[in-house]
């Protein structure tokens, strides 16, 4: 899929994501993402919070899962191990790089690494796999 | 602390999450929240999200931390690997029980379990990690 | 399967690991295994090493979910996330208790708790994941 | 630290561990090392062990710690979520490379891919946490 796609994927399918995500770049070798960062993703003292962060992960890796596999909604989140290492900077949007590293019949397993605005320091990491739907026939 | 004090703290420090979460039980063994699931939780089809679940389990070790510390802001997740068992039921509240195995001087270590309504099958497991701030003298 | 049973299939399956094991309980609710701890599985200062409490967390689960599959030793991990919370005593056994969480039809979701001699303080936890193999006809 | 060094470090702290693993790189970018499978490694079929590959991540990422920070043996792992995507090619060595994705205080973050001879393919992904020892004075 291209980003075009991918994108009108996610506005029909995650609507309450899709608003608040950006496809920066997608391809063979993974996904950037961008989180516009507002209100209801922050924690008192302006920094991002850790479910928004998962989120994040979680999106970046499933864009880039689906620009391989092609639009399949159901392809679920089966287990993901995310480290918090750096608080992100208050007022900064996050970018997110997500690769896919085994794409199996019934499994796909990545990570992702996730930045606070410009700066080149990892603010998380994690580790993904999603379970794939088996595939139907005409699809 | 105490079920109140902790609600209130939970109230003044983090409103967002405060809003969505009842602390049912609390005390040395653990805490037990419900999350009162409403459409900001949801995914098509009706089932809670993954970013949903992962802030349920991280507020719930959360509060059976502060249970233990007492009231302090500043502890931060530093680490959590959550496994994604089963969906959720649609239109149910769900259920954290949070356990805190470890609490050491600069780190706390413990699980979470997380149920759909008033089913005894897991939906989501969680082990979690948070980073103490040192004591201040007075406090 | 029964313990003798299970004990009888490690021996044969793993027999670098079934050397070390002894399994103390199994049934329905999961598995207890003892380590023998030796030389080979310890760091200087007499600590048993982390890979070996992997090792233990990894085969008590896979004993857990053979009692309730039967003998597949095509059954393999996909995924163990471990917290390693306190030093294991010198010259102590280790304990571990597992239990399996979700049985599907292609994945096992579980967790194991490690302790040390007989202290109730808990030495490290690991939630793992299984691939299952295809059940062939006739097994 | 230089190769040199972190490797007769190696040898006098972790003898059981040094004698499988030569240090291939170090520096600041990381560390790569290169596991010398043998019978004790391996699991019937001829694929290494889980646990064999844990300790391998686990060394690995300690070798690029110890790079930065010089010798400290005290230096634990508290967490490791490890995926294991792919089965070893039997009879090949192990190649890993580790890099630190954080540096703090009190705790080091990074993660770690594992490949099987010289495929490009990853065998197994880390993501790993190492709590530091204080600094003595003096060190």
């Amino acid at each position: 899929m291209e980003r075009d796609a991918l994108d009108a994927f996610l506005r029909r399918e995650f609507p309450q994501v899709a608003d608040d995500v950006v496809i920066e770049e997608v391809g063979e070798e993974g996904a950037v993402l961008r989180l516009c960062t507002n209100d209801r993703h922050l924690r008192p003292g302006g920094t991002v919070s850790g479910p928004t962060m998962f989120m994040l992960a979680d999106v970046c890796f499933y864009v880039a899962l689906l620009a391989r596999i092609g639009p399949r909604a159901l392809a679920v989140t089966t287990n993901c191990a995310i480290d918090f290492m750096r608080k992100p900077a208050a007022g900064q949007d996050l970018r997110c790089r997500a690769r896919v590293l085994k794409l199996g019949r019934l499994l796909a397993v990545g990570d992702a690494l996730i930045y606070s605005g410009g700066a080149e320091d990892v603010v998380a990491r994690a580790g993904l796999t999603y379970a794939l739907p088996p595939e139907r026939s005409g699809t």
